[in-house]
């Protein structure tokens, strides 16, 4: 029996949409492998899935998981999945990659297959796909590999892991409220003006080189999103108002991660991110039992993504 | 008197478009500063100029020269202005530019103003924008610092001079034709669709990690203009012929430099270079006087930019 665990993720990254994406400390998913019953892929049990399905064929560590067996060329052995769901889902922080990234890396281990990250990463994708309706890595491929993940091609895997400067962080707030990824996409134009175009790829370049260099300050520059964050504020709670306390209290930049409605800050210190925390706190209150009605999460930018656990 | 030499710029470089741009080491203009007859600004000789107006608020080095004065506070300061073009204007690789540049550089010298090229940029923008009608720094800020230059914001000047690996080498070709920056602009569609947006910020972005990583398998994937180039090709005489001897021959990445017609490839060493030029030599042939049709130059990329000479 071998248990992996497989971070949550911020994808976009204000400037990246669908290129740039990178994992938490926590929350994560965590998925057990241990031998089946009987022939083929059986999930016998999910934690705090509400709404996940058991069929293997519908679930995308299930998918996932058939997929590397087909590519193994053992599309019967046994296997049994235990997925332990550490997170929400629908709340644009890569729930539906987590499960399927950490239960290949079990899955790996499990067979004593000794395919490299990168090897998995299909089979993750392929998972995936069944939630998000596409073939992207912006959440599997951080959520494995770590660090700030750039993608140029989805299909070739052609992706490039990015110098992180020391010292930045995250600041990750799920407000209560949920988004379907298909609603949060539908809702985006087809069309972008030439000039929206100039400005998201001088401030997504950019950002690769102020990363590389270190320099916060250009870091903030970057993180300005002129496309996509002004069509989807609105399914946001509160967005404009949290970004603007965000920013005031130091954050390099702030916008919706992933499909929302969780929003991100980056930050270069802990003092800024200690502040955007308690922010995030006031601004959003306390639900009916008394408890903050935002979840806040805030650590470096986790540069090893999933493993075993 | 102070002669400063301004180099021939590739912008766009494919994947930046107005926001990307690299000197080469030949040719550009230069400029003669030298103390004039009476107060004010005077353009004596323009050599080579066909059609260049010796009005200096008409001319871009004019302009430049007197918005330096401006700021110098000595507007009535008599200068003498001899420009050399030593290119073509209309072709692509920022002419108006080289000499607004070449101006201010030797201006600097001759006036001991000891301002850094970074503070000469705005008195050369200044004075390239009465050509271009606008505030762009794809041609000016490469011009006058060298080296692959990333811009951010124009407004700010807000730039990154962008890590060069060793080897990296271009070829420029001239055709026989001529291009009006203005038309080729107009050209432009006002809209691109998202799914142009992540092609190109996926690979503008990568193509400055793979810069930084010196990966040059990597900087040829990233050479993909999906959004400009088709629209643009049919302005430049045989270039999908052409584009595609130089990808054969071994070039990383080949496309249209400016507004064109002037098209560049980006090749890694000398035996491909060389091979391009042969390759542009043959298709474009020899004009009427016998002598090459299309101008040809290679070198590598020139990363100090303009000078005094």
């Amino acid at each position: 029996m071998i248990k992996a665990f497989a971070p949550a993720t911020v994808s976009n990254v204000a400037v990246g949409f669908d290129i740039m994406g990178f994992p938490m400390e926590s929350p994560g998913d965590e998925v057990i492998i241990k031998k089946g019953q009987e022939p083929g892929v059986v999930i016998s049990r999910i934690t705090k899935g509400k709404g996940l399905s058991y069929d293997p064929t519908m679930n995308t560590a299930g998918v996932a998981v058939m997929k590397m067996l087909e590519h193994l060329g053992i599309p019967d052995h046994p296997i049994d999945i235990e997925i332990r769901k550490k997170m929400p889902f629908g709340t644009g922080i890569g729930s539906s990659a987590a499960s399927a990234v950490a239960a290949v890396v079990a899955l790996n281990h499990y067979l004593e297959a000794k395919l490299t990250k990168r090897e998995l990463l299909p089979f993750a994708m392929a998972g995936e796909s069944i939630a998000s309706g596409a073939w992207h890595g912006d959440n599997v491929i951080p959520c494995m590999m770590g660090g700030i993940i750039l993608i140029r091609d989805n299909a070739t895997l052609d992706f490039t892991k990015l110098y992180v400067p020391s010292g930045l962080r995250y600041v990750v707030i799920l407000p209560p409220a949920q988004v379907l990824t298909s609603e949060s996409r539908s809702i985006l134009s087809e069309q972008v003006t030439l000039n929206q175009l100039i400005t998201q790829t001088g401030n997504a370049a950019t950002l690769v080189a102020a990363l590389y260099s270190s320099d916060f300050d250009k870091i903030s520059r970057c993180l300005q999103d002129v496309v996509i964050e002004p069509q989807r504020a609105h399914l946001v709670p509160k967005f404009y108002e949290m970004k603007e306390k965000a920013i005031e209290a130091g954050a390099l930049g702030f916008s919706i991660s992933g499909s929302g409605p969780s929003m991100f800050a980056l930050c270069s210190n802990t003092f800024v991110s200690d502040n955007i925390e308690k922010a995030a706190r006031e601004l959003y209150g306390k639900d009916h039992h008394g408890r903050d009605a935002a979840k806040i999460f805030q650590a470096p930018i986790n540069l090893e993504g999933a493993d075993i656990c």
